[in-house]
């Protein structure tokens, strides 16, 4: 008889998870005193570990002493309060241990069958998404659309627009997809990836907001409806990365709309703004929308990966993504009484995502979530006024949220070293966008440990720059 | 001033962190009385939970108080020791913790800027993932080729896929693509995702191991090119979903080359078998095929989701997923410096999945991991005997691995009263599939807590009910 494999015991499990557990808890304590963005050349991770994989397992205590020496100044810090990049990922106590017991429990949901909790939890958080949001009821489970989580945006988008391409029965050549010019890359690369060429997609002119105009949208799919092609696709961004640009979607919705076309919302960012009362104007054109997806892994304290894709009608969908081989049958699903998630994405296989978001909305309720999103809105708003009211700056875009588009008014040159120093110094994140092919900083509000004093610290450091 | 978020402080972390842990390691000792296949009804779950989410946030015990009350009844345990259904996908202590932790620290890398150690730790693991399983070196990111993790293989397949179609400049709707009758079916789903019709893909005849035959691929790609169309693509399967059933790879290769078609071998669960040398007849090709991917989050050990992908040239794979915006543009990745993992797959964002694969490859060690493999071979092996030695029962097909596909003699009826028997009674849970028309029950084995003595009392299970 051969050794059998060292498998960790559940003691062993509870005395390495219990370290672990103290291990993240102190680096949740340190994060505010690391360098932000990562100071490591490349290849200096690789460089610290053997080239060679283990011949015998290696003692525990050996794999954490590599986290401290190897991994953390290998990171770029995503839960600092003071990474103000991109956009917020938070990574919240509450997601964390949703995504704990989610690998604990190690549960895969193709089926209903294959465990029916992972899929009934989802449709009951999407539904508790779609009330504590505002979003229309025409989306929920109970109708004949529904929510579904997608591991990413573009995933989403893909399902929808491989749908919409599936639904219409058009010759493939002829199709027409409709995106502006500030749409998030995602989009292009989901076309490409559905079959697209280049010349199916097109990017529509934006307004001096930087929001799509409808009236141009409007010129193009006409042209190409009476060229012959057949108009099929927009997709309406909420919150624009570059510069969170609302596009509005009920007259984008209208004109696409006349020629049948399939109306997708990319509200990635802005979507979980929605959970304040007070800015619900993130929903406008929701009861018109074919498809409507944000993601609870940037602004709303879930981490990555959390993206949540309503559909009003699912019928469609799941005609363009379902396949059942033998094996995958089974007697709930050939009844019809039960939701089987792997048609509603590519992927077969499914992770129990539904358990994090499940745990930040009872630890938060509609009250703590509300408060986190308007923090953000509230420091970004004073942040923006701060950048008015400095003869040396200006604004680069409106900031309807807490994303803050600002540029020295000196030129691309100056804002471009502002961004290098702050970068560099590894107190602060920024990035940066072009909008008007001027260069501009990005400050994105809306991590969870941000508070006034590093909102503050940044702009004195900005300022001191310039 | 607005009321703060409540959110989760390190130290609150630290305690429910630490309940959690305690809570998943007594999950792991109940496992084996638990009833394997969920025992609920559609839309148990859901009834069991308040309609509307909570205004307040909840009290942490209030949460956990549900686990046991509403999740746990509602799972179909993938990690029982008598789970024997699908293929087994391992969620050991090591990969739970590489999950954790992964989640703990939330970086998301879609860019090696945005936390190099998460892409330099996926090329390394990936490259020791080729050493263990003596994969040859032309996949090894240290040449022109490369591995990647991705959420699973229909996600690797699809973007080998699309890569060709796009790298052929073929006109689309003549590209033909070829998989056999006993190919995984997220092959298909991925080539209608990228936009083939349905006739773009032809299913190839197989032999009376259900492999598919070199000869009819030839024939069936003579007569596309003949007829002016342009093949394309092959997916071979090492290890086939029904009955782990073993394409012969270098002569598909070699009908392919004559056509210039791309060759993608699809090992999802058979390839970890390589971890042992004398399983190495899995790789026969590995040398010929232009990308290969296996599926640690099936039978190493490792929890989903955790699929690993390798090209030998990976320029047309960012050729076709390469997409770069302005706000994604930084130094090290314009220096070309350093590989950027957003254009190897198809979402933008990425979690750190590398953590739990090297918690998993240190944890065991080569010899930790062959010894996993070996066991459920060497149990796989002896079920067989027992089925061939008694005269009620019949192999439907070769068992060359771990697992065993299986029928009574007397017809589809008496099979299928054993399955629902088995499933019915809460002690194992057992998949079935079809093979030439007839009705199979599928044991599949590799859990990380089956044992010998596990494996028996399913047999005597089933043979009690013959």
């Amino acid at each position: 008889m051969a050794d059998p494999a060292p498998h960790m015991t559940p003691d062993e499990f509870r005395r390495q998870g219990t370290e672990l557990v103290e291990w993240i808890a102190s680096y949740m304590e340190r994060l505010e005193d690391l360098p932000v963005l990562a100071q490591v050349e490349p290849g200096w991770v690789r460089a610290q570990l053997p080239d060679h994989p283990p011949a015998e397992g290696e003692p525990w205590p050996d794999i954490v002493a590599d986290l401290d020496r190897v991994i953390v100044p290998g990171l770029t810090h995503w839960q600092s309060p003071n990474f103000f990049a991109y956009f917020p990922g938070n990574a919240t106590g509450p997601s964390i241990l949703g995504d704990l017991l989610s690998a604990g429990l190690g549960v895969q949901g193709m089926l209903w069958a294959t465990s029916p909790a992972c899929t009934e939890l989802e449709q009951l958080v999407l539904d508790w998404l779609l009330e504590l949001t505002g979003l229309p009821q025409r989306f929920s489970s109970k109708g004949p659309g529904g929510g579904v989580i997608q591991e990413s945006a573009s995933s989403a988008n893909l399902c929808a627009l491989r749908d919409l391409a599936v639904r219409r029965g058009a010759e493939p050549a002829r199709l027409r997809a409709y995106v502006s010019t500030q749409t998030h890359s995602s989009v292009e690369k989901a076309a490409r990836v559905a079959g697209l060429a280049p010349r199916q997609l097109e990017a529509i002119d934006v307004g001096p907001d930087y929001a799509m105009l409808p009236d141009a949208l409007a010129r193009a799919m006409a042209a190409d409806a009476a060229a012959g092609l057949a108009p099929c696709f927009v997709a309406a961004t909420v919150g624009t990365t570059s510069s969170t640009a609302l596009d509005p979607v009920p007259a984008i919705a209208e004109v696409a709309r006349a020629h049948g076309a399939w109306v997708h919302v990319d509200a990635a960012f802005a979507g979980s703004a929605a959970v304040c009362p007070e800015l619900r104007f993130v929903n406008d054109g929701a009861d018109v929308a074919d498809s409507w997806c944000f993601n609870p892994h940037k602004w709303l304290l879930t981490n990555f990966d959390c993206s949540a894709l309503w559909v009003a009608d699912r019928a469609p969908l799941l005609a363009a993504l379902s396949v059942t081989p033998e094996y995958l049958r089974n007697a709930s699903t050939d009844a019809g009484a039960v939701v089987d998630y792997r048609d509603w994405q590519i992927p077969l296989g499914r992770r129990f995502r539904a358990l994090k978001l499940w745990f930040v909305i009872r630890h938060y309720g509609a009250a703590g979530l509300a408060a986190h999103i308007r923090s953000g809105v509230a420091l970004g708003q004073e942040l923006a006024a701060w950048v008015e009211a400095d003869e040396r700056f200006e604004l680069a875009a409106p900031a309807p949220l807490s994303l803050v588009c600002l540029r020295h008014r000196e030129g691309d040159e100056a804002t471009q070293t502002i961004i290098d120093a702050v970068n560099g110094s590894g107190h602060a994140y920024v990035t940066h966008t072009r909008l008007d092919d001027r260069l501009v900083l990005r400050v994105a509000i809306g991590q969870a440990r941000t508070e006034r004093r590093h909102v503050e610290a940044l702009w004195e450091q900005i300022t001191a720059l310039a």
